[in-house]
């Protein structure tokens, strides 16, 4: 197990590894037509602001009070085990001799006492040790500062005093032996396990930035290591049991493992709990502290709700077969399982891969062009040929998954098709980088459970409370109906459990259902206090009318859509040659896109509404849809129902490099200019302003070709 | 379904039926040698202070923006639906005519016309219209006040004019359809649904005092009435579906159902969503109000939230079958299905049973006296033959659930035998009683799933925070260990998911692994204001030994427990006379009773931590424990481990009876002086100053036979 060995020594040299650079450093784009975008992660963590939980910062109760024991002195020799920095009280009326009034105290130099309310009788004649005032109610509150160097070294005595007397007549001891047992985790998100004597506090754990309580990383990748800390630290004789506590909270423990660093330096870790082994016992341990390396198997979903919890209990052996074993202390520490973090389109792009099988477009050509300009490396991947879809963006995301200590940049993978044996991108991945996967279900609704289908807002801030992580933009039906098509309940629930503010949008008027479709985020350059930073690009099919109509005006009516492409591209791709008077005569086509209009719009309510957006944060972008039955469907399945496409290169499938856009070329509407677009000169003053240069990607084919997932009839 | 029909007419007489006394009249106390107390409900509500929730009140977001859709105007007639009260934005110079500058605005009665930054051009000659300045980034704002009376009924009309003109150039004409749609709830849960235009209030749930959303009661009887109402109200010519929504939180809309009252006056109910039907379509309501009714079908448990959310989608017919209808408005609510909530014994009994079986003993003679003192009614029921276990308190509960309009008591029943083909004790309860089942599964641990194992405290106030319902506390194995016996999970995800504040406790260490062998809750009749209004009673083994301590030096060393017993019922229940010398003299037995001192003291640390209680909030009762190993165990089963049971009648299984303490009588230890036991003679000074009388219950056989539920090998 080298890489264990590997974490060890990061360990070793470094102490904990904070949250570097480096790991966010290896970055790729994967694309067949396509491209796709990881991006840096951003730099908000748990201690500065939480995850967007939506339902807000909890109230936090008071600290709890010490954990307190009662010990009841006895004129024969008492014994007790006394964890240290735990109060215990003292019963010491209870063996006081018939008649004695007052008593003195004195304790071995680890242990204090500490008497709240105590009634001094006599000065003691050497100035050292007072007489007491005896009396039932008394507290008398004893903790211990160290651990006892063997069992019973440590000491308590009592001295009963006759009224006026100063001899003691009796004299009670209670022989203590002082041991340290503590879970220890990351409470403060800081990147470091602390030592916390707060039990409540360990056992609590508190989003937002009053907030407290350790992440717990998910491992990717079984070959790469551990990644969280815990530490216990005991001294004694007596036994020390861990294990996963066992509380409603916790709902699936079988879902963590818990690894011990071997002692014989080996370098190799032990399994010591995990699916199936829910006890470890520690024998008396050797050093005062044991490092366990704790990591979580999967991402909080449905049915599991991101909170695990540890306990430790000390169990003091008993001299006799007929007296059990006393439970003496329990420590438990919670954790919340780090949620899987999509990155918004307007963070800073760092690497592009390209498919290796691409054949040299213009494609290519351009973003291999814009990735030279914004600095950003071009690498190429192998294609899986068994994978059935052609746009990856639709089977996978790029996410990162976030400790204090760690950040760990992860593939969300939703391989179409569920007989693969083998999952070839998994390979092709740069070291340290996880990989998560989630079977599609074989399902009608299939295309709504695409990665596709999903968007991630940059972070925002709406009504004076920031979402950093920003919020999951779902694709939904929206309306209860037979024939609508919803993402299925274990995705859905599985990206309601990051917590990461899930917002629903209407996409299922779209034929492909994927709110990419329709929009995307850009940056903005300059970045202005009341400015948020980005701005929300929204297809308009009313915006492209318009343009046709004031180029119709102008004189351009006999301009043609898709002039410039191939006869023999148009006919593979289902599209013809119209031109912007034809456009405008075809009243069905422009009521189509009225009720596209109104689909969009419903969006754009909920996006404004959302993340308290303006109208001027958001940027109208001329596309036209046109409405056709699904194709490829189980002709049971047909139905009436029209869903929309592109009429042209989606503009809207834009990618952010650098200062550099990559738009799609349209090919039209509208007339080719002393050689520019009108469409493009359209676009490009909506852009510039925000500090991009926009540079179209002429390439027909490829983004016209199978547009998104084909339904599941192809699939098997 | 004619308790249909009796809902509806309640509903007709006196609306919404609100929390009334007379559901909490008929209770009942079920028992077989021990009693069981059905509580009268606490009078707090969600309102007031919301269940115990450990997570504490949530933070609440601002009141969401209006939601604002954009209809563009055209010189050509424009057509748009409008909800009524709901805001939506005019552009209106995307069609101004050339060089026009100015404009004037009219609309219907119904129509509200809004333009917050307005600037007048010129007065209106007549006084009444006023030309506007025309601006592209103008906000014009329309709001409909009622419905239209018919499609296009309503109207805004746009008038413009070029510079300096008097008469408009052109005209564009919005002709509007008001409809009106809306989902509503008991959303500030007063009882009563209540009409609510915040779409974002709606849709969240939030605790406590400041917080809102509507109660959804689980219909434990089917045979009588469903208990929620739910309010849609839409006016116009479109189609309105209602479903479930779908989002993340809401995990299984199959357990609860909708229906509707039939318009044709039959009284019956239909059936309009419910599991697999999950969408229903309104043709256009004949009333401009219907009135659904809903159900929950299940408790919150480990695998329900108990949130669930409707939500009603008004759509627009289309005229033309190549254009999509168009969705218009959608509106969402959300309940938060009620707990099921156990009673603690502090609360006033209402009504006894006692088993018709049961054979007059000391024990149904005293009960019978004892009710008749604090005027509670006894009733017999019949016990289940088939039913294995004799405590009944060990499978079954008396719980309630409640919400604003209504309280329903309930029996939670966990019978031991999953075989049993009918519960005839369904049959046995009151009318209006509800019924909850669960089995309990072939399981070695099944004693700890008892729910004899549970108990919950009074409502209590701990560190400022009011815990209205308590706590409920659980029975636990407390360390991690492969021996230690756990409640089942899913049985404690019920608990948790109930949301009253879980405690778990340490049992494991009982042979029975029941909390209620070692404490119990009773009521301060007097209450101050520093007074939690309750004791908590903990068995004290160490407290028996001094009163044994007492009696031998009194020279009553001789005198034995039992003495009054006859020697064939100790025989059966194998316990032997001891005097008190004896007693004392054995030092294994003594140690033996140090363990489960320590084993209470551990849970007397949870207690006063977690109810903030103080020392002087704590009885201590005498009550001597022996340890055994686990019997009726399969032989390969059989571990060393040694488990305690009571000694003698255990004096902690006492019950609450208006202002008398039916109270075991432990025939020992110790001696009968002047008639009296000096055990009770110990117990009563510390019971009578909190307002009690103790009667003890002489019926040795009654509290010492079957401790609890056998082990599986017999159960099946």
């Amino acid at each position: 197990m080298r890489h264990m060995k590997d974490a060890m020594s990061a360990r070793a040299a470094g102490g904990v590894q904070l949250k570097s650079a480096d790991v966010t450093a290896k970055h790729w784009v994967l694309g067949n037509g396509e491209l796709m975008a990881n991006r840096k992660t951003r730099d908000d963590d748990y201690k500065v602001a939480g995850p967007g939980l939506e339902r807000g910062a909890l109230s936090v109760p008071g600290r709890a009070m010490s954990y307190q024991s009662i010990v009841h002195l006895s004129l024969d020799a008492a014994r007790a085990v006394c964890v240290v920095g735990v109060e215990i009280g003292l019963e010491l009326s209870g063996c006081a001799p018939h008649k004695c009034t007052s008593f003195t105290i004195s304790s071995s130099p680890r242990v204090l006492v500490n008497i709240p309310n105590m009634v001094p009788v006599t000065a003691d004649k050497e100035g050292a040790n007072t007489q007491l005032l005896l009396c039932e109610s008394m507290d008398v509150l004893v903790t211990m500062t160290a651990p006892s160097p063997d069992i019973g070294e440590d000491k308590v005595s009592v001295a009963y005093y006759l009224p006026d007397g100063e001899v003691p007549v009796a004299t009670a001891e209670l022989f203590l032996t002082g041991l340290k047992v503590s879970l220890d985790v990351d409470i403060n998100r800081s990147g470091q396990v602390e030592v916390m004597n707060d039990k409540w506090a360990k056992k609590n754990w508190v989003w937002g930035p009053s907030g407290w309580g350790a992440i717990l990383l998910v491992n990717c990748n079984p070959l790469r290591g551990i990644n969280n800390l815990l530490l216990i630290s005991q001294h004694g004789n007596e036994e020390a049991f861990i294990g996963p506590t066992t509380d409603g909270k916790i709902q699936d423990v079988d879902k963590t493992k818990v690894f011990l660093f071997e002692a014989d330096n080996s370098g190799a870790f032990d399994l010591v709990l995990g699916p199936g082994w829910h006890t470890y016992t520690f024998a008396p341990l050797e050093s005062p502290k044991e490092s366990l390396y704790v990591e979580a198997t999967e991402f909080p979903s449905a049915n599991l709700s991101g909170l695990v919890s540890y306990s430790v209990s000390l169990v003091e052996a008993s001299e006799n077969t007929l007296i059990p074993e006393t439970l003496v202390y329990k420590d438990t520490v919670v954790f919340r399982v780090a949620p899987c973090i999509f990155t918004p389109s307007t963070q800073m792009l760092l690497e592009i891969y390209l498919c290796r099988e691409l054949q040299v477009h213009g494609f290519v050509k351009t973003v291999t062009e814009l990735s030279e300009k914004s600095n950003s490396q071009v690498a190429s991947v192998y294609k899986d040929p068994k994978r059935l879809g052609r746009w990856l963006q639709d089977e996978m995301a790029f996410c990162y998954t976030e400790a204090p200590h760690k950040t760990i940049s992860l593939v969300f993978d939703t391989p179409w098709v569920s007989n693969l044996e083998d999952f070839p991108m998994k390979y092709s991945l740069s070291p340290g980088i996880g990989y998560v996967t989630q079977l599609t279900k074989d399902d009608k609704v299939i295309t709504m459970d695409s990665i596709g289908n999903l968007m991630v807002t940059p972070p925002v801030k709406v009504k004076g409370r920031e979402y950093p992580l920003g919020s999951i933009l779902i694709g939904d039906s929206f309306c209860p109906s037979t024939e609508g098509r919803d993402m299925r309940k274990d995705l859905r629930g599985f990206l309601y459990a990051q917590q990461v503010r899930p917002v629903e949008l209407y996409s299922d008027w779209l034929m492909m259902g994927h709110t990419d479709e329709f929009m995307c985020f850009i940056p903005t350059q300059v970045k202005a206090e009341s400015d948020k930073g980005f701005r929300l690009l929204l297809a308009s099919p009313r915006s492209c009318y318009q343009l046709s109509q004031e180029k119709q005006k102008e004189g351009y009516g006999d301009m043609a859509l898709f002039e410039e492409v191939r006869e023999d591209q148009l006919l593979s791709k289902g599209r013809e040659v119209t031109t912007i008077n034809q456009l405008l005569d075809n009243d069905i086509m422009r009521k189509q896109n009225d009720y596209v209009e109104k689909c969009i719009n419903r969006n754009r309510d909920i996006l404004k509404r959302e993340l308290g957006l303006l109208e001027r944060g958001i940027i109208h972008i001329p596309q036209l849809f046109c409405l056709k039955q699904l194709s490829n469907m189980p002709s049971a399945e047909q139905t009436e129902k029209l869903y929309a496409r592109p009429c042209f290169p989606n503009l809207l499938q834009l990618i952010v490099m650098g200062k550099s856009l990559g738009i799609p070329k349209s090919f039209g509407p509208g007339p080719q200019i002393k050689g520019t677009c009108c469409l493009e000169e359209r676009i490009c003053p909506l852009q510039e302003p925000l500090g991009f240069k926009c540079t179209f990607i002429n390439d027909f084919d490829c983004y016209m070709t199978e547009i998104g997932r084909p339904p599941p009839a192809l699939c098997l």
